[in-house]
């Protein structure tokens, strides 16, 4: 049977027993906002709760596709299954095209344990804010255990939906400073691990000593976590180690003091409000359209009603 | 009986047969955003529609006061009642205080068929927008025939809401440019006359080429209004009348072609669906708080409800 034609159940199931073309499709389901996204986010969400999601931004051209590339041979060589998620909101690419600077990442494309997934979901109702806690779900309730989220671009979404995993690495170069200046802020707010890549270049120990005045000036509650600084040469593999070391501490840390547990049902409540206020606009624009919307609107006019007791009635008719 | 205890239909009352301060608590009570205000709302609807509103907007110092004043004296010496409402979203003050230079208008305080209220409503769903047109047509329900509206600045609230009076004057000054860079086009696009104010200063002629070069470039449809440069000295006087007959001259236009009646018809729809979605807001805020929604929070986090139907049976719940 043809993939377009099976219900988002069956695809379910056939995702859960490792058919990665049954999981394109429900990743593609979900992108699209389709109806089937319903039904896909209550076959997840029971099963969801034990993948790692791991954030990794930065400006264009950091390195964060070689990083990322890096970090998957990393958890393939302890034998642990991961999936990508590579965010491009401004790309025109959707669809589960590949976005030219991930080519590298192929090199881990005929593995099995390996799902690399681009998305730039758009044009639905609260867009990749909304799909990608949801794409996250669905890879961790068909067995992946490790989730990688990258995102391209330093804008408030992608900070934002990186800021969202469990564990953030915000990627840098030697003189990053220029680049970024618009959202220094909110880089430092979600940064759990600083990789500083390129870390041949010069210029290195400046952007060091700027990074660490930057987070004593926003150094957190005693007793907290204190971002560690890496320096890695991406391409040829140096501090990689160092850099999924520091990680995997940071993932220690927030997991014994109970703030990994705290993160995600903040972030879970925050996406119940989310879900709240696009759904009631949703209903605001089906409501400013339909007979009673005219009729209304008729009455504004002739000055029968007025504008207030003619939105109550619209939205009591709604119901 | 003490203003603060009589009913908003007592008010009204009173207002209507010319009672100064009961309008002005009328107006603080819709500032406020408070229930009452949903009564006035109701009361001055059928009763409006025949007042003639003009915008007077342009950067702060550009002399707007100083026109508004000479405005109201114009108006004053054909017997017309007026009332001014000035608008400042950034000031501190509010409740009907008077703004520093505002007090050159002062010279008409004393005058019963002058009526001048400040506002900076803020802090309450919807803010200026949503209150800004019910205060225009309580003024216009109890009888005041030309209603002015000040916006101090050319932010885009400033702008959208002279912008939504009948005739709109944008003041300028010589060497305006730079000033309103921001929002040039913003200003263009909603002046029906320019005002270049301090016209007896170096770099008129430059202003009226610049202003005719940028007109030229947004000119509208064929036959319609080609909003006039009029030059003034407002403290002097000098260009006053001609200001004043330029807006009457565009008040003939739009009324002859249909447009006024179009334009305000338009407006109400928008506000009504502005209502509409600010209501929605609200709804919104107030779900998620109750006592269904801490029950729905819990489920969510023990995993027991997803977010999607969650939020269904937190709006379901809600009617």
């Amino acid at each position: 049977m043809a993939l377009g034609s099976r219900s988002a159940e069956d695809l379910f199931a056939s995702a859960r027993a490792g058919d990665r073309p049954a999981l394109a499709r429900l990743l593609s389901l979900i992108e699209r906002g389709s109806d089937e996204a319903r039904v896909i986010s209550r076959l997840s969400f029971p099963l969801s709760g034990s993948a790692y999601t791991v954030g990794i931004t930065g400006a264009p051209g950091a390195g964060k596709s070689t990083l990322t590339s890096a970090v998957i041979g990393q958890l393939r060589s302890a034998e642990l299954e991961v999936a990508v998620l590579a965010i491009d909101p401004s790309s025109p690419f959707t669809g589960g095209a590949i976005l030219g600077d991930r080519v590298r990442m192929q090199d881990h494309a005929t593995d099995p344990g390996v799902f690399i997934r681009s998305t730039a979901t758009r044009g639905h109702l609260g867009g990749l804010s909304l799909s990608t806690p949801e794409m996250i779900r669905l890879l961790d309730a068909v067995g992946r255990q490790w989730v990688l989220v990258e995102t391209v671009g330093v804008g408030q979404v992608e900070v934002e939906i990186a800021g969202s995993a469990d564990t953030t690495v915000v990627v840098v170069n030697p003189g990053w400073g220029d680049s970024v200046q618009a959202n220094k802020a909110g880089l430092m707010e979600i940064a759990d691990v600083f990789v500083i890549n390129k870390s041949d270049r010069s210029g290195v120990a400046k952007s060091r000593h700027e990074l660490e005045s930057m987070l004593d000036l926003s150094s957190g509650s005693p007793g907290g976590w204190s971002p560690p600084i890496v320096e890695t040469v991406a391409t040829t593999g140096r501090g990689v180690v160092e850099m999924w070391d520091a990680v995997l501490c940071h993932r220690d840390f927030i997991t014994t003091n109970g703030e990994l547990v705290e993160r995600r049902n903040q972030r879970l409540l925050e996406e119940l409000n989310d879900i709240v206020s696009s759904r009631l606009e949703q209903r605001a624009r089906a409501l400013c359209g339909g007979e009673l919307w005219n009729e209304l609107n008729r009455g504004v006019l002739d000055r029968h009603v007025d504008p207030w007791s003619a939105a109550d009635r619209l939205l009591d008719g709604a119901q």
